[in-house]
């Protein structure tokens, strides 16, 4: 590998995710964070000035004085990672991609774009070579992948060694969800207050007819096959700053025993894990064996890299289903801005960013 | 039906389901407060020394300096509300029944038992008839009956129109439980800080194996054919202080239409609303229609008799089950203390206890 | 006392004072809600679809269906209350006066004009009659009264009786702010989670310089002489849904004993509660003798009209002061829209608005 | 220095306090944990098995087979940290030092004993030579020492350096206190969700009257001449997990600038700081200049020992004392077991306790 870093920006980055992005970027041994970039009001100052910092720790010192420039190509970097809403998402997106720029994004604009990958390094590696296909098609220079949303993060993490196993068919699944997952402001007070809202838009749909079947669904070449695994989702709004939890049962082609099925999460050593990428957490997924456990304020942090590992537990048979279980995550981290750091870290593995490409890495997706 | 109250009771008086028998049976039209008796510690002291109250608004003030007594046949009164936690409950309240008091337990110790009626009023009276044969086979010259625990309550209540209508087969449901429902001092504020714990000790066996399926069972003379109804549970202690929220998904013999479904509910009207029972909430189940809706701290006091109706909303299909929903109740006013109340309403007016009897009304169930 | 009920509207009627003031005008003996009007967007809706109701209770039926008309003079009333913010208060306020209204507002726009009453009927009746200065100067057919800022109404409520009795000199205070006094959305979950906010702009002024010396000061024919009181403030934003609590010490002139001290408090009368106002709690301030009392979550509906007593308790020597206690008050019912409503009901007694005038009355103010 | 580390033990290792001691001691360059000692139920067993883990991060792996012991001397150390409640340490402290063990204790039972030493190693470390008197009086081979109660340490260590110079007359705080505080299980959830309680049993009698003058006190050889400072404390419990936030008004001798009062706080280097010890935070007091900070989520971990710093800001001019300002810090880390650690750290530095003193040291306090 060669010794220079690879130039990142970040698209959005006075918010609340784009500021997990510049911290998680602090020190980070591949990638040198050379861009911010934000929308009109902040165009032009700088970042100290242009930024509420909302996240424990502080800004990055030699940050205070970087002036955030436009969300348009011609910055100095590679790659972009992208923590944009949605409605400005699309377009900008696709204009850094045709400009030669690789872009990492957590917004969902893309994401069920038939020749963009929806990444889980862990969970769908493979799917990186859609890649191929998407320059080929769009005659882009650059690309574009995405992360999932933060619920689905943590619940795909969780099936995924059961479905390699046992092959899932049924997932019903209730989501305890943080106030983070809606940026700051985001949620008001005056809702979470001894209060839970049953209603987040957008989130069942996504969990029930989009990601999880685009994740574990098999590469086509030129689209992915999507998985036929049916799932119910309740989503939720809690009280709770950081980790969504979610409540889980499972049905599957071949039901195992519960020893087969702890098996399959403690000895699950995907290929970010192997590859050794510098944000994937060993292990990736955290078994916890207390009946009260996994909880956010005990948990969200967890793994060798905080807040990237998936936590589960509180495995019961389940009357209706095959088995029941617990799986909580950091959504903000693992389930945004760290979903699409790790991603870029699989990019750069496997030859499609830079320069530090794992010899044989890419035959082994 | 005659003039003067019945005289009523409260075992446990000084804990805090027992103090929301003490404030529901303020002023009731029926029933006068005669006896608070309570534990060891308590006995002999004045209410308002024994009692720390943790209800907002005031203990009322002509019972500061009422004598606690012990939890022993011997108190002046007809009836006897028990709030008694379950390891002293199943010893007492035997001994109130064997001396000839009606006992309203909302404690489990007797709600499995074959000839002991687990009653909601609105959703099988007819199981008040238990109470001929428990006599007969106990010898007793009073009897036990009992209320659901409150998760239990406010999911049995949405569903029972939608049973006698659509026939449930399978529900699953996860349950999201206020802090109130363990009591005082209870839960500790430093696991409901910016948290959630997702286990609650033998709440999910109650939910899953005991309580629905005897509560839509069939009276057979000396028990309950138990209905045959497969239900999932995950029950979540959440950081709110007063009202169950349940995520709820359900399968049905007859798979009903959104109208024919709505129209269950709209049009419930079940014995206890048309026996007119005092703290019978007018009606029984309130649909939201808003998409936000039911939560916590809006909807946990509704209905007519404040806190003792059942709120539901959020119905969509649902891809594994026929359709999804979200019920909301509180729990200590109709999940416990009034749910033993409205069960002596139903006694009432039944003839079982008292001269109130509603001529005909036990004809009808 | 005519029959008729006095017409009355309500500005800024979408926001959550203004929903405040609609709830509290339900069923007002003396006064009819017959005007709701807002800002741009709301303009021309039905009021069910330009407000999302906040609080528990819902919008009145008979309301869903009202347009909201804009703010300005043309309404169907006599009086208006205001709950617009500040920004747009002050000149929307002074053209319904200038067009003949009565204008009983929430905002900060003209709380400190010289010939503007800011009002608590208990502390300060006799200042309602600057509205002889304010028509006079300003050639007004109607007028503008005002009511003070949220925390400063508690602390001055407990403050008026020892006030009149012993002197109040100094004042240092530390307030505790439920988060409804930002209005909804308002306070950021993000911010309230596990967490307090040392910091709400413009509140240490209001306390500190303006509010207090004014309400405690001395009508001179068409200005206040202000109150020779020395005040240090700091506000703390918390996370409580409702009810602001601040901790106080106090010099007087005259240090009283506990016993004087506690006589003035319980034995406080003032005018609105012998007037008998339909929303003047009685009585004004409610003492308690527990150690860990007042509380937010238990006191703060306390009262005979919910919401509208001051609770007090608490009460210690103080080794820098002469005495320390505890105060809290409903914010957004007293401290905001039920406190201009009180103020309405006392122009009404004192003959400025409708004829309901109470004989006598204006003579002992 | 030598390099073995010094064997220490903790007495009350299974409660809140207990596990950060724990916590805090693992890796520690100085310290080996040999010995964990509990109450009756808890010895004989192994401490994963007596001690529920209330800590994020789990209980390190190599104690859960450790043999809990009896709080008796015979322990296989040479220091002890005191976790005990008030209740058991009085005598079980004595015992220690009595049979030659340093005592570092938590509890409040010893602190105002005239030859023990209160001690904030930043503050006042001269009054550790009280251990001399001590020892001479008590004919003790070990000896006792104590660190302030939470809400103190924090108030104190922002004083110490203003006291310093401009001498420290008045002091007006009002506390908002965690709920780990009060320890685990501690506050009931019913009181902290949606509350604030203002009151803390015995709190404002130790900040008033016991602790700020014994720590900015003259040493006088066999015991402290207490500070002539008046102090005024309102304590109240709020629902925040760690870190107290305090709102202090202060007058001094001789009034400061602005610019000298922040001075003093930014150019604050202690012995503690300049001694190196391990758990000194570098700088002892941080200062925030945004004008709604400290927060306790965004400052109770700042400090480069996380945790261990004391974090102020908001600094105004005050209208009855001097100036006013906010303090914030944590209190299981910096005010109870780091502040234990870091005094047994200055004993070692100055010789009380094994072979690392400082050369010289001694003769600077």
């Amino acid at each position: 590998m060669g010794d220079s870093k690879i130039k990142v920006g970040v698209l959005g980055a006075t918010g609340a995710v784009g500021q997990r992005f510049v911290q998680m970027l602090q020190g980070h041994p591949w990638f040198e964070l050379t861009a911010l970039a934000a929308s009109g009001r902040s165009v032009g100052k700088p970042y100290a000035e242009a930024c509420t910092w909302v996240l424990r720790g502080d800004m990055p010192d030699h940050l205070h004085g970087v002036t955030v420039q436009a969300c348009e190509p011609g910055l100095d970097c590679e790659l972009v990672f992208s923590a944009l809403p949605a409605s400005s998402a699309t377009e900008i997106e696709k204009s850094f991609a045709a400009a030669g720029y690789g872009v990492c994004s957590n917004a969902r604009s893309h994401r069920y774009d038939a020749d963009v990958p929806l990444l889980i390094p862990e969970v769908n590696p493979e799917h990186i070579k859609l890649l191929d296909a998407q320059k080929r098609k769009r005659g882009w220079g650059g690309f574009i992948t995405t992360n999932p949303n933060c619920s689905t993060t943590h619940l795909v993490s969780a099936l995924h060694p059961l479905h390699e196993r046992f092959g899932v068919k049924q997932v019903s699944v209730v989501t305890m969800q943080a106030v983070s997952g809606a940026g700051y402001p985001g949620v008001s007070s005056m809702d979470m207050i001894d209060n839970i809202v049953p209603f987040i838009g957008g989130e069942e749909e996504k969990l029930e007819q989009k990601e999880p079947q685009k994740l574990l669904g098999r590469f086509a070449g030129d689209h992915i096959e999507y998985a036929d695994i049916s799932v119910s989702a309740q989503c939720m709004r809690v009280p709770v700053r950081n980790g969504h939890l979610e409540a889980v049962s499972v049905a599957f082609e071949r039901t195992p025993s519960e020893d087969e099925f702890l098996d399959a999460w403690r000895n699950y050593r995907p290929l970010a894990q192997q590859l050794g990428l510098p944000s994937a957490p060993q292990p990736a997924i955290i078994h916890r064996e207390e009946n009260n456990r996994p909880q956010p304020r005990m948990d969200r942090m967890a793994g060798s890299v905080r807040g990237m590992a998936t936590v589960v537990g509180r495995l019961r048979p389940d009357p209706l289903f095959d088995w029941k279980f617990v799986v909580l995550g950091h959504n903000t981290i693992r389930g945004a801005a760290g979903g699409s750091l790790l991603n870029a870290e699989l990019l750069v593995a496997l030859g499609y960013v830079g320069e530090r490409k794992v010899a044989g890495a890419l035959q082994t997706v």
